[in-house]
């Protein structure tokens, strides 16, 4: 069932502009993204959902002109945090708190220890590790959207800088890791769709130990 | 029912060490793992599937001596590329030769670009991308774990230099970047079991724009 769905879904490279993907099935793609595990819980992100015909023009003149970016029926932007702050981490610590209730001493502790290691250390490095954070969720979202039966394309070929400015991630906080255009794929239309998956034989891409 | 499958998985970390996966639920885990969508199709990780008592005891060392390392029933090590080298990417063109025949004077020539980007780079910027990519298969990998109901510990909390001396990695040119314990959550017997999932407030996590 999973599997299958993996099997149907493809980097869908020309959409059928007039589709749109239903408030539903959107709101069930970004709750996957939500519910996707990060290291300490941090979601180190944010998903901006972009629907203005005009800056996603923009956005694809920074995306080597690739029409996905425009021609699908929503463009997601999964953009990490440039850092860990104390406020950042101290929020996320707010919400367990209000959610949870209780005795959190031990969840103070243990986020005053990740404190001590990450704001010690350089933007880019704590940028780097957000990244990946985001890109577990990224991978969530995409298996949603085949769930959904809505095509979509995981594109990270782009200027990163020039979307951030486009979108003015830096000033808050942000840059922009990786594209999810959303839509539906143009029967008869994309060239890659009749073509088969190409992968790794399971043999070659996993070995056991011990 | 897949939002319900990702509101069931929670980084297990009590496991009931009497209970084994099944070969079947490994591979359909694994097999989701292959089908993750990787930048140009190179998947350029590999996953260790780790067994053995001593090996797993090295790595719980090297991993802030966290029990579901050794408890678990099978350990997934995912390990990325620690390089991009022509040989790799020929070797991801020659399979999607073999398995889609035909005309490939558009493909070569769009490898021979990706050769032209990558190659130049350093080892580290190389492995960095590799490891996103990473990154995404093992989202699809603890997705296919709640979706198989075998429980999973995303974990990245270990000395990957020391993980990849106990593992002989660095030989193979692999990093380890996540672990992934699989198995079942000791019934009652683990703390963060019956705690609230916390997560974002999806309108603190999603904002759209135009």
């Amino acid at each position: 069932m999973l599997i299958d769905r993996l099997n149907w879904r493809y980097a869908t490279k020309v959409y059928d502009s007039s589709r749109e993907v239903s408030d539903a099935k959107l709101t069930a793609i970004l709750e996957a993204v939500r519910l996707a595990p990060t290291s300490s819980g941090l979601q180190p992100f944010e998903v901006i959902v972009v629907k203005d015909p005009a800056l996603r023009a923009k956005i694809r003149a920074a995306g080597f002109d690739q029409a996905p970016i425009t021609d699908a029926s929503h463009l997601l932007v999964f953009a990490a945090w440039d850092n860990y702050t104390a406020e950042r981490i101290d929020a996320v610590v707010a919400e367990i708190e209000r959610q949870r209730g209780g005795d959190n001493t031990t969840l103070r502790a243990y986020y005053d220890r990740l404190k001590g290691m990450y704001l010690p250390r350089s933007a880019e490095e704590n940028y780097q590790h957000a990244a990946r954070q985001a890109y577990i969720a990224f991978g969530l979202g995409l298996t949603a959207a085949a769930f959904e039966e809505v095509d979509a394309t995981p594109m990270e070929g782009f200027d990163p800088a020039a979307v951030d400015e486009v979108l003015g991630l830096r000033e808050k906080g942000l840059r922009a890791v990786t594209l999810l255009p959303l839509g539906y794929r143009a029967e008869g239309g994309d060239w890659l769709s009749g073509q088969k998956k190409v992968r790794r034989p399971l043999n070659e891409l996993v070995h056991a130990v011990g």
